[in-house]
C-alpha cells in the first residue's frame, strides 16, 4: 500500500446555476430528453471565474480546513483538460496565489480519468519523497462547448474539487489502481483541436475549442470496460466487490454508473450519484462528488473506496483506497 | 535512491530546417543579433508533422532500440505545452499508435521543466507499482509563435526526444530532485490563452496561442533560481557539484547555461549546449540533448548527471540521476 492520508476535502463551483428548461430556450431540448438519457437537470456554468480560480477557491478551503499552511506544501497536482492557458499552468498559478512558497505545480491531463490519475501520483510522491499536497481537478468545460450543438451542449458542467493529502503511519492510502487506455478510439470524444496557422505549418484544420463525441461509443466503451477494470484491480488486490463501501465514479451519466453497478452485481446505493446537480464536470466530478460525501458524513474511516474515471483518450483509471 | 534504468534514448526533429538568415529575410532580424543573444543558429520547424507524429517516432526508436515489445510498456508519460488537442491527449494518441495494450498515458504539463518533471514522476511510478515506461517530452512550438514577432520568433523550435525507463537491481536511477515553482511570476512567459467567447462567458481576453515573454524577467530568473536550486539538491544528498559529472540544462539560451556554469564555477565542458542547432524545444530540449549525448557515446555507466529545467510558471525543476 502508498501510505496517504486525505487531510480534507472541498468543492467549488461557479454560482450560476443553468436549468435544463433554460436551454431548452437556446436550443431544440427538453428537461424531459436531457433527464431520461443523462441524469442531468442542471450544472454550474462560469460566468468569468477562470479554472484558475474555481482550482485556487478549493485549495484555500483544503488548507483551510486542515489547518495547514501552504507553505507545508510540497504540491499541487491539478488534473485539467481545460487549462486557461498552456502557460503558465494552472497548478503554477495556484501556487503563486496560494504563496505556497516551498511547493512545486505539476498540470497533467487524462480528460475525466484525471483526477484518479492525479491522486495515484500523488500517492507516489508521499509514498517516495514528500509530506503534503494538494490534488486537484478543476474545469471549464463550458469554454469547450459549441453551444450550438445540443447533443454535447447539454451534457457539460464547470467546477472544481480536491483533497488535501499527507504521509500517515496508519494502514490507509491507496490499496490498488488500474489505469488503461485506448488511443485507438480517442477519435470517439475530441476538444481543443489547437491548430494555429503558421507561415512553416499551413493546416487545413483549423483551432476548435469545442467537443465532438460519439456518444454511443463512449457509453458503451464506459460500460464495459469500467467493470472489466475494477474486477482486474479487486482481483490483484485478492478483494471482492463487495470489499468495497463506495463506488465513486466519473459522473458522466447516469445511466452509465446504473450499468456499471448492474454488471458487477451490486446494490444501487453502493454507487453515488450527483451528475443531476452538476452534469459532466471532467477531471472535477469525481473530487465533488468525494467532498459532497465527506460533509454529508457519509465517509467514515476504514472504509474501501473504488474512484473511477473514464472519458476521452479514450482512457480508463482507477484508484482504490482505503480511508 | 528510487531505482531505474535508461534503457534507451532517442530523438525526433522535423526534417526542415530553419536559419538565421532564412527569418531575416521575414523578420526586422539578422543571424550575428540572433547568434550573439541566444546562442541560436537554426530550429526544425514542423511543415506538417504533428506533435503527437514526433512523440510516435520517439516512441518506436525508443522501442527498437531497447528491443522491447509495446506490450511490456506499463506507461507513457508525455511532457508537452504544445499538444495537438485538449483531448484526445498526446500520450494517449501514441499509446494507441504504438498499440501498446497495457500501457496508459499520462499527459503533463510544467513547461519547459517539464521532461525533468516527468522523468520524476516516472522514477517513482518505477519504484512503486510498473515495469516499463516511455518519458518523452514534445513539442511544436512553431505553432505557439506569432511569426511576426521578432522578439520571440527567433527562439523557438519543434521537437521530441524521451527515454525508456526500467525497473532494475543496480544502483542506478533517481538520487535526488527539487523542484519549484513561482506562479507570482507567471507573466514573464505565456502562451496558449485559451478563451472561447460563449453565452454564459462573455471574456474580453480572446483566444491567442502566442507566446508572449519578458525575456530579461526570465533571464534573470533562470540565472539566479536554477543555481540555487542545483545547489540546494546536491546539499540535500550530501554532494557537492564537483561530484557532477554532467549538467543537461534546458537549452532556452546559450548565454543563461553559461551564466549557470560561471555560478556554479564549474568547466563550461560540463554543461553541454546544442541551442545553436534546435532553437528552444521546451520539454523536448533536455531529452533531445540526452539522446545526442547517448549517441556520442558521451554517457558512461557510474556517471553522476544533473538534468535540469526552467521556464513558464515560472518553473524550475532538477532531477540527479545516476546512470
Amino acid at each position: 500500500m502508498e501510505k496517504f492520508s486525505i487531510l480534507s476535502t472541498a468543492l467549488a463551483v461557479p454560482a450560476n446555476r443553468v436549468t435544463n428548461n433554460d436551454l431548452s430556450q437556446m436550443m431544440d431540448t427538453s428537461d424531459e430528453w436531457i433527464k431520461s438519457r443523462t441524469g442531468i437537470r442542471q450544472r454550474h456554468i462560469t460566468q468569468g471565474q477562470t479554472t484558475t480560480d474555481l482550482a485556487y477557491a478549493v485549495a484555500q478551503k483544503l488548507l483551510d480546513k486542515a489547518h495547514l499552511a501552504a507553505s507545508e506544501l510540497d504540491f499541487i497536482i491539478v488534473a485539467t483538460m481545460s487549462p486557461d492557458a498552456l502557460a503558465p499552468t494552472v497548478s503554477t498559478q495556484v501556487q503563486g496565489l496560494l504563496r505556497a512558497n516551498n511547493a512545486f505545480g505539476i498540470d497533467i491531463n487524462v480528460a475525466c480519468t484525471g483526477f484518479v490519475s492525479a491522486l495515484s501520483l500523488a500517492a507516489k510522491l508521499i509514498e517516495t519523497r514528500y509530506q503534503h499536497g494538494l490534488v486537484i481537478g478543476a474545469e471549464t468545460l463550458s469554454r469547450l462547448v459549441d453551444w450550438h450543438d445540443r447533443s454535447t451542449a447539454v451534457l457539460f458542467g464547470d467546477g472544481a474539487a480536491g483533497v488535501l493529502v499527507g504521509k500517515t503511519d496508519a494502514e490507509v492510502g491507496l490499496i490498488g489502481e488500474g489505469f488503461k487506455s485506448y488511443g485507438d478510439q480517442g477519435a470517439a470524444l475530441t476538444a481543443g483541436q489547437l491548430n494555429q496557422h503558421t507561415v512553416f505549418n499551413a493546416t487545413d484544420v483549423p483551432t476548435d475549442l469545442s467537443f465532438h463525441m460519439d456518444g454511443r461509443a463512449v457509453y458503451q466503451f464506459a460500460t464495459r470496460r469500467v467493470p472489466e477494470l475494477i474486477l482486474r484491480v479487486l482481483a490483484e488486490n485478492d478483494l471482492s466487490v463487495d470489499d468495497v463501501d463506495l463506488f465513486i465514479l466519473h459522473q458522466a451519466n447516469a445511466r452509465i454508473i446504473q450499468s456499471i453497478a448492474h454488471h458487477l452485481d451490486q446494490p444501487l446505493d453502493k454507487f453515488p450519484i450527483n451528475v443531476e446537480e452538476y452534469g459532466n464536470t471532467s477531471a472535477a466530478s469525481v473530487p465533488i462528488l468525494l467532498a459532497e460525501l465527506q460533509a454529508q458524513g457519509q465517509l467514515q474511516p476504514g472504509q474501501k473506496i473504488m474512484l473511477a474515471g473514464f472519458g476521452a483518450g479514450l482512457t480508463t483509471g482507477t484508484t482504490l483506497i482505503q480511508i
